[in-house]
């Protein structure tokens, strides 16, 4: 293909947990903060993802967030936020943002509200936005998660949207959670300018082996340094083994809520309660789910090197 | 009870169709002659609901429209806008924006993205709302709408919501299509200052026969007058010959894809092809859907009286 992938974003990334002050705002400083670790230990900030609680945060809230977090010194280059809403003025808006700020690219949801949509409509909500933000440097990464927004991205849409749009339609992330799903992604695009992100690291070897960029994950918030070392270090002999223990951290979270989970673990081991904030329709873990939890990552000796060093 | 209802929206309310320019923007002017050919209809006005592609919409078109229906002398006590968001701070936005300019109610969608939360944090989602916006004139309709929403509003939630907010929370529209979660509405709550609208005409009679106040439904758009005879004349001997009437209109609808197909509708009766317009990620009628559509209306005598008379 004559379009160049060597400078897209790759690797390990994480939907980053929101900080939220007492009166449930957006708070600016520990977000760059988290940012700050994520990228010490070599992983990519997905802001604005799933696990960000990006939706229950206004454009207004977002674009401010992401200004902040340039004027913290967090490099654009590292970031894929989340710009895909339901209204197609809230995407075209965040996304033109995204874009002026330097942003290596942006991970769009599809428009979730209405359910059963054809392609056809899903084809030209994103054409749309490619349009109307009209700027040759933009990057979309597809977002596919049908078991939360219900609207998935089928292999002939990503077709149709490549033959379109080749520059600007760089890859996929896939949070289905199915593998035959994100193989048949790798299988009719990988190599061909467009990068494909399972969203969890039980998938990240299996995609490595296959074309895979790396991957996007809930759990790189709190275990960043781990799986990007796989992500470093994947085709050597100890592969299998790490991924084993990458699925055994994982493994503990997936019997909690999944973000209350992630917040009540950086509460932890940072000292800061307040890390623990969600915004409704969450809701914060219980005492006892977080005792359970942190006892659980404790007798499998869990750590989270760095972050206490705010 | 001690509240009274009598100052309550009630009767037939419309999901009023959103009509857009070449652009793609929402067009103000022909959107208030609609509103006020409903109100001479006799039907009221909900603004921004599913049917209006509300959640095509950003907040700020939103806020902007509500001005411009005020401006162009649409009855505030007629209006119950579509105020729920996925995030907080835009329900908030919205509804205090509704409230400042006399609406009767507004119709709040639970968030909608995050699946399988729990009552508990619905319940602070609406409660943080009626916080903010802090103004005892507020009136809140729960909207229930699982098939697109996929959150449910349950009956616990709406006991626990009324015991904190007797005042604000007024009532409840149900589009489930479910008669048995309907009348599980009525029967815990019907005559306890909290009305309950069925979300179409399918079920206005059984509602009314039961406490029901009305109902709020798509073929409102189309079919106004025939659907407020049968509210102001439930009681009389051709109740149910009305009632096969209007479910033989909207049976013809249920062919195609509602939002379309009242769109295509309202522009072939008033002669006004833009109206046929939709916002991504919703398409319009083919051509053959079209005739097909208009030809099923012409064989069983359907008129939009008045509506060519914009």
């Amino acid at each position: 293909m004559a379009v160049s992938t060597r400078e897209r974003i790759t690797g390990i990334l994480s939907p980053v947990v929101t900080p939220f002050k007492a009166d449930l705002s957006p708070d600016p400083e520990r977000l760059v903060k988290q940012c700050r670790w994520l990228m010490s230990q070599d992983v990519g900030l997905a802001v604005f993802g799933t696990n960000s609680e990006a939706n229950s945060l206004s454009v207004e809230e977002k674009v401010e967030l992401l200004d902040k977090l340039i004027a913290g010194g967090v490099n654009p280059k590292r970031m894929m936020p989340g710009t895909g809403s339901c209204a197609l003025t809230d995407s075209v808006r965040l996304t033109t943002h995204a874009v002026k700020l330097g942003c290596a690219g942006v991970l769009m949801l599809p428009p979730f509200y209405y359910k059963g949509v054809s392609d056809e409509g899903l084809f030209r909500n994103f054409a749309e936005v490619i349009e109307r933000v009209g700027d040759s440097k933009l990057r979309i990464y597809l977002y596919n998660i049908p078991p939360v927004s219900q609207v998935a991205i089928s292999v002939q849409l990503i077709e149709r949207l490549l033959g379109a749009y080749p520059n600007i339609i760089a890859g996929v992330k896939d949070s289905s959670g199915d593998w035959n799903n994100t193989k048949a992604y790798l299988d009719n695009f990988a190599g061909h300018a467009f990068d494909v992100f399972p969203g969890s690291e039980t998938f990240l070897l299996q995609g490595l082996r296959n074309g895979g960029a790396g991957c996007i994950s809930a759990t790189a918030n709190v275990n960043p340094a781990a799986i990007a070392r796989l992500y470093a270090t994947w085709s050597s002999d100890d592969a299998d083994a790490q991924h084993a223990r990458l699925n055994e951290i994982r493994g503990i979270f997936a019997h909690y809520p999944m973000i209350p989970a992630l917040k009540a673990v950086v509460a932890h081991y940072s000292n800061d309660p307040s890390w623990a904030t969600v915004r409704p329709p969450l809701v914060e873990l219980t005492a006892e789910q977080k005792t359970s939890l942190i006892g659980e990552l404790d007798r499998v000796g869990f750590t989270m090197p760095g972050v206490e060093q705010y």
